[in-house]
């Protein structure tokens, strides 16, 4: 069994058939292909933004990387939680492009919209201001590095801060179908809240692809050579389209696949969080999505390796560690079943 | 019918049927999974190089992006024939990474041992050499962008000259399979004579994906952390190795599907190429692989776009212009015979 | 003797005098004094530009890496002689910030208004053009790196074609004062057809120090954190502008120190170019300004070495090789005679 | 009456009458003079390193910048004290070359041994350390960036945690003279303990330069062309080693002018603290160097300022902010008298 993460199966079943069923044709390279073209009308209706621009990237890394650069201007920083994906985890991506990132102090991978108000105001009250980075921009995840989730009110306060400031909000979505799965947070909501984000694939059940939104962009942006530019246009885009294509089928976003997909891997994680703290199990975040973090001995930990694999978060404190188990479209309830037996 | 390009369909039947065959199973991140293993082994095999860096990246550009910016030294500049693809066709991707690009004139797409001998000599005896920038490596496209090839014989010159200098010769191998089942040069030759390189997937027969090789690394070179940190790692890297690891499955390289889906694209190619010399058209290059560029009038390319699509190759020169038809490893024969017959 | 160049001495007596004068004064740093402020306005007036944004820098290449990194957005290119200083002598500074320099064949250092626009109307004629770096900006040196000078017509030419195609046109003055001082060329000619350029002290009489000037600056472009991110901002950065302050003391252009130095050296180089002229030597460029060049056998270069110094320019061809003497405002006439006695 | 900062008069008075001294001589350009060779060896011997690499640059920013971007690889970050100058106070340069600031906490502008062992150690120790940027280097400012000092042992014990992990110290000396003269660390013992680190001059003495010290160079380095890839090489560079080679001048550190106006700084800084400390200020840093800092309310603050200048260090904190008055080489011994009487 294996609860390391959200990106360990190949992709949902209905791009397998997808791709069986395209085998034989062929399409247009970089996106300028009949695919590419429906799957960005679908977000961009899903989205309620008719202009908004939408391309296809790889993987999460490289998204941040390409949307930061193209929002920041050359001299400004991002600002971010201190747990933040781009601060530790991206082996400085985002300084290879020249920026630095700002990080504030986080609670459960949060920061508020006050916060942000506080750094902004701050920074110009400097007498020394000229000379320190400023705060260009303010990147937040959904759900965070620690499954939490911002609630609308939330992202509406940080959304009107950012624009009380005029800099742009960014939303990192690696993981988005489990935040929408798990409120009634609506795809329209982000587009209308945020200046830019990206609706995440690798992590909600495409082989590999984000889905890069930019709501209401400026003309003549040269937002295509900005991204080859960083190495990140692939010759077949289509095959990355297509998959938000199959995903995001549908009427509606809770009837897409892609969101039916996440809602079982949040159901699939709250019978394992209700196991956990039934069995007094010290949970350092109420997580209400799909990944769950455990506080647990060494030996525990051990123990617990014979069986399957999980994420060691951090390294360990003392003889303690925090593990995370991660459930995803794909994982078989009997595997949970199991997991809680074990607990 | 479509001969705009090689990368035109999905992938090799045999990785549909192997997505299939995996769709149940589960696999770690960023390359630390046994299917990564074994491509990274199969291709160490087939470069006779057992100690060999293998690392599976996304696209060409970024592959050369990533590639350069590894084996070059923060001030130094990259050697290249002026139709490069670095030079041109990247959108400054190199140079975003804070390199230069040093074309050198070209013939038929490729630069000869006694050019990078003569640059790098000259460079060495300008009373200002220390304000300018040094050439650090030599870039070249094995088969290049007008289709033609590199002898064994040139390879080993340009390898001597690099070795002189002590300068790394880097070989893009975007279509590196069409060159192969073109020539009897080897992968292990290329591993030989080559400080590092790429085998080429998306052109080749994979969805997307390109085998980056350095034959003879050194140790801490901190290679992961230097792709990652170019947002060109993807979580789920098993899938882009296991595309290499089905298409390299054979006891050599011919029996590789691979190389067998090249030699399919040389076949028709050079069919294709016989009834255009044969009707007389002009020839730009005489293209011993998968590309084939003809001169035809305005009208007559006017006439073809009736009927199919191709490649334009650069902006018209009077009422003349260029046009590119690229067979690949899917082109249907049928389709040739129709595209003789319009000839 | 030393003809090397015309930064071989420390500076003009007056800014000498002025640093006397101002030991035991006391001034704010980082431009924020009154000394920075009374220079810029002198700048201003000669310019005929009440609002142009002035900065003092320290040197030429870091002048134009500021200046051009500035004026680019981050994909973009520019264009410039092929000859020209950012094509070869430094060290790439251009490509450090990420930005490719394109250049164009040049005649006797230049480039026309024709080419630049049929560059830019062949880039956008370019079926690839999504994937090719675009031409941002022009770059142009006056006088250039042969001596040579634009005539007011080609300069209204140059800037015509660049606001046709609404790219900047920024001007690289290393050497301006001589070209003021050997045409009838204005700075508010400059300020008038340049979007931006410099101002050269270092070989026109400073210790060191270029004055930047955007004659019509944007509002909140940041232009000081700019410079600071690339470490070209100084403390005492009225040491800098007291120079220009001293040499642009004047009612009229014509009556500046700055001006009437330069002269001189114009007068001195024009006497050694008609001896060389009468003694028949090769010129391979006529050069008004205080840089003359000439073409000697190998020989002949080793004979002027026993008597004085020169720059030979580039790598010798065949046993010809290209010297360059210059001339500057501190050049004692006396030395132009012995010079030409030795030709 | 100015105590803003130590970089507010223009240079020593013996650079001055050098400078008149040399106004008729000629040097070559680029730091290939006698002079620059003469101030280099002077700071070869003074740091008993005869094989030292010595290059003069402008200010401490582009200094900082260009030393850490050459001894760091690519995908390394620096680490130093959060209140480090490179992680507030230079507008993003370090960035802006690609590398990640890794900000330690402080105990009055300083780190320790123990921090930095433990900040590798954990990194290591992280089970995703090939995501994160790995500390490549320690940057410490000696002194601080509130006037405090390093004491040799904990110079030593800094030393060899960063020799035990093979990472680099790099001591940033913009004010070092006054660290020299507060201590008996010498120059030998800094270049005994640290890969690389600076001399600073414009805030010690000089018109504007600092010195870059690299004890034991690498054998090809291109250490100059990395210079002039920053824009950081100025032609006239012998006019910044003059300026070294007359404050150094001397036999014995201590019978340098550099050492004897920074002691002087140091004697009228200290009557100043003594004078405060006897009133009952609030001295947030006990410094024993040229700046002060001390905590006043708002309106004491206010009440300076009719008398004279200093720096705002930070924003206010309620009706208390903190300010800084620096003495230097220059500081009239009347103007601390008056200011004690103002306390």
């Amino acid at each position: 069994m294996h609860f390391d993460s959200d990106y360990m199966n190949i992709c949902h079943p209905l791009i397998l058939q997808r791709m069986q069923e395209l085998q034989d044709q062929q399409f247009s390279g970089y996106g300028t292909d009949s695919i590419s073209q429906s799957a960005r009308q679908k977000i961009r209706a899903l989205c309620n933004c008719p202009e908004a621009e939408v391309q296809f990237l790889c993987g999460g890394t490289q998204t941040n990387m390409v949307m930061i650069n193209f929002l920041l201007r050359s001299f400004e920083g991002v600002v971010c939680a201190e747990s933040g994906h781009i601060a530790i985890h991206e082996s400085g991506a985002i300084e290879f492009t020249g920026h630095k990132v700002l990080p504030l102090p986080a609670k459960e991978g949060k920061i508020s919209a006050e916060q942000v108000d506080d750094y902004v105001t701050t920074y110009y009250s400097d007498p020394n201001w000229p000379h320190i980075v400023p705060p260009g921009m303010v990147y937040i995840t959904q759900p965070t590095e620690y499954g939490t989730l911002y609630s609308l009110s939330e992202l509406e306060q940080l959304s009107a801060v950012c624009r009380k400031h005029s800099i742009p909000l960014y939303l990192d979505g690696a993981r988005l179908g489990y935040a929408l799965a798990a409120t009634n947070i609506t795809l329209a909501d982000i587009a209308r809240l945020c200046d830019a984000f990206y609706i995440g694939g690798t992590k909600c059940g495409t082989m590999f692809g984000e889905a890069a939104v930019i709501p209401h962009p400026k003309p003549d942006h040269r937002f295509f050579t900005h991204i080859k530019r960083h190495g990140a246009l692939i010759a077949k885009g289509w095959t990355t389209a297509m998959q938000f294509d199959t995903l995001l089928e549908g009427d509606t976003l809770t009837a897409t696949p892609y969101y039916q997909g996440c809602c079982h891997a949040i159901t699939e994680a709250m019978r394992l969080r209700k196991a956990l703290q039934d069995k007094g199990y010290t949970l350092p975040y109420l997580s209400p999505t799909n990944q769950q973090f455990v506080e647990v001995s060494l030996s525990q930990a051990e123990e617990f390796r014979r069986h399957l694999t999980y994420d060691q978060w951090e390294p360990p404190h003392g003889n303690r560690v925090t593990i995370r188990f991660a459930t995803s479209w794909a994982t078989d309830p009997h595997d949970i079943d199991r997991l809680i037996d074990l607990l």
